[in-house]
């Protein structure tokens, strides 16, 4: 099985080494990371600079760019075959709720399955992260990988995995949850009294909601959740029926001409 | 009624300036877009770096960020009252199908929908940008917007407006169609002689279905699709039960200790 | 007389519109800047990424790169003819001292030296940034590039202009004066707990020594300095001999071998 | 002796860790360096953004800014202690001629000699850049830091060095040589349609001339320049003298008030 490895924390990340190791046990796997740290850069793809690929050692590869960029380019450029899985992570800390539209991580494995490549995204959902602390969920995702090899997922379809720490009791299949956000700006003043902000960080809560991906992680339990590309809430479509929509006609059939 | 508007082509692009203009004759309008080109860039936010927001000209702030930024910055620190709306773009090109989750005027829309504001994205799905082209689409925002003042969206959720050149025949309620992804990488060497990779644009196609945002704007309609934030495909559910994940249980239970 | 026009403040800047509008009457102006501000930026040379110039407006170019990357792009690929004059201002704040060393607009000038093309830097000494406010530095530039069409400056040679405000009282030929640096560095935490450093702006001094720029200055004259590109200094060619360098031999003649 | 170390080529480079590892040998060496490659940025500070400096291992300082902000940076916020001395580099390659301006390396060396503290720029005049060819250079530069203990530079004066290549015959004061400017704008088409530009690098000469540090290199021998912030070229004064420019008045007495 040939595997390609993503993250956000960048190359360097203890994370993607201890996931990169474990894999390496089970396939062939090439690196194709952020050069440094791009975490919160969603799916985010460069289109109006080029990119520079540095092979920092034999099959680790520092890309100047966005996990989704890695993908890309690693699918389409670096690798000479094409992979049989993406796997990206072990991410600093979960991704979890509606967090996960921002996330790089995430957005890499969303990348290889516009591409059509199998792929699950994993985090550990914990606040210390050494290499050490990675083992249990690098080996946790040598074994999914090992049977996504077997399985096949429904089209357009990709995992998000979230590993409890110190350990887990076991593994939910859960649906994504929601965040609480109480999210703040703090506004500064630079040493030349220009004002700067930052999209600040207070403490967050969520709803821990029974078959959530956070009620998983609160209870001790692996989450993964299967996530799909269609965003449509075909729920909504009944509400916008009674809008009446259809008279927004045109300005060139209704506008100015009848007026 | 209060609108906070931004976009992802920058704050000097005539489609953000035409909206501004026709939004401003229902409501009272403030601009916090990126002060220069920021496509592409999906639900990214700037969390490691600050941002600065000069004000332009009285009401339109220049944020050197990304327009999920420009979100979070203009409803948690530049507008002294929280929006009744947000509405981004209008962007030069359609946001249709998978595309949409590359796309930071769609990802604007999402952020507010977040911070519990309502929201609408809308794109010239056309290839000619001049200030007179976006005319009629921008007509048709400040209608919408009309009309989402009365109404009330579902929870989370958001709508994506395609608008097709050059007038439209009437509106139809979309879902997210598919693209045919047939992305290139293209290599070069720059004068240095190190090789560096453009992410590249070859001619893409659509699956174009009945009832998708494709279908509706290549039958001369506006495409309004409902999105929501929940990616869970609900759907796979029942294929994940049949992997017997129960089984993979945490190395501390099963693992080494028991061998 | 054909003039390039550049700066470091951005092609926005009043500085550098109210300097392209009075060369415009004695000359053909181009204007190839800066997209945004870049002050501060020294002799900063783009190698390892490339540039995009887009004409804002015709004959003005708007660069993703330094004032340095302007002039070279401007001579070497934007501009159809050679220029006779390059212009680099007007700059919002004096360039004097050993500051020039940091200055994109002084840097912008040693680079048209280094290609061969004469030219000088223009900085407005003052604190308010107006666009009526550069009317009088530009004025005595319109006449300075005047005289040296007809004149010849030494190889290697160009001038960095100050002038001071609100008025001048002539004109001084000076040398290049010292500043007393009392920089401070500004230690804060982020939200996220991470430090991060401004380099600090303390109110600075000057050595106010006659002959000087600082001095012509502060008398309320214009400062012309003329600067070449040659950093040695000669003088301490003597100190030098008294070292007896030659005692250092390479490590192959008297290391290794002779143990 | 304290050392503060630092280069533009970025932390990871091998030339900065046979630097420091041989200045070890000789003093209390901080490493406080570039997070990646910075050459060509010049004098360049980066006042309008903040810095981060990570400590990457113990007394090494990655700083996301450039050599000029490292210097700053070390000096007046990370270092306990004043250093007694600044040593950056080992460079890839040369740092010759009229080159010194745009090179982050001597870069470094200037900003100490601004602090008041005395300092060598070190680069090696190679084209191989493994660890081990380094050696030589690491070994010249330990030398000339112990020298530099004992003796004084005149005051605002640096020293630039340039090793040559495999080894060297002795050591040379030189001054300043020219090159000879050859570059070339290099124009293409990104995969969109959109043009950009290289700044290129032609093949460059330079003057042979006794004396100066081309021809020290060119004879096997390193290279010594003292250097000096003062740019002023002392030789124009006649020659501006005879410009008359006395007569250029200021416009508010000479201008609308006669008229």
């Amino acid at each position: 099985m040939r595997i390609l490895v993503t993250n956000d924390d960048g190359i360097q990340s203890p994370g993607i080494l201890a996931l990169a190791e474990q894999l390496s046990t089970i396939g062939e796997i090439t690196v194709v990371a952020p050069d440094r740290e791009r975490s919160a850069v969603g799916h985010s793809l460069t289109l109006h600079s080029p990119l520079r690929a540095e092979e920092v050692r034999p099959g680790f590869f520092a890309v100047d760019g966005t996990p989704t960029d890695c993908i890309h380019l690693g699918i389409h450029g670096l690798l000479e075959k094409r992979p049989d899985l993406v796997v990206s992570g072990i991410n600093k800390g979960g991704n979890l709720g509606d967090d996960i539209t921002y996330s790089g991580t995430v957005s890499a494995a969303m990348e290889a399955t516009l591409m059509g490549v199998p792929a699950f995204a994993v985090s550990l959902a914990g606040d210390s992260f050494r290499y050490e602390d990675f083992q249990g969920a690098a080996a946790f995702s040598a074994r999914l990988a090992e049977i996504m090899q077997k399985q096949t997922l429904p089209a357009d379809t990709f995992l998000n995995i979230n590993v409890p720490v110190p350990d887990y009791r076991g593994v939910w299949v859960t649906r994504q949850g929601k965040r609480i956000y109480e999210d703040v700006i703090v506004e500064k003043l630079d040493p030349r009294g220009r004002k700067y902000y930052w999209i600040g960080g207070g403490e967050l809560g969520f709803h821990n909601i029974e078959g959530t991906d956070f009620h998983a992680i609160g209870a001790g339990y692996v989450s993964i959740t299967p996530l799909h590309l269609d965003l449509t809430n075909y729920r909504s479509f009944q509400t916008l029926a009674s809008w009446n929509l259809e008279t927004m006609m045109s300005l060139g059939e209704s506008g100015e001409g009848e007026a």
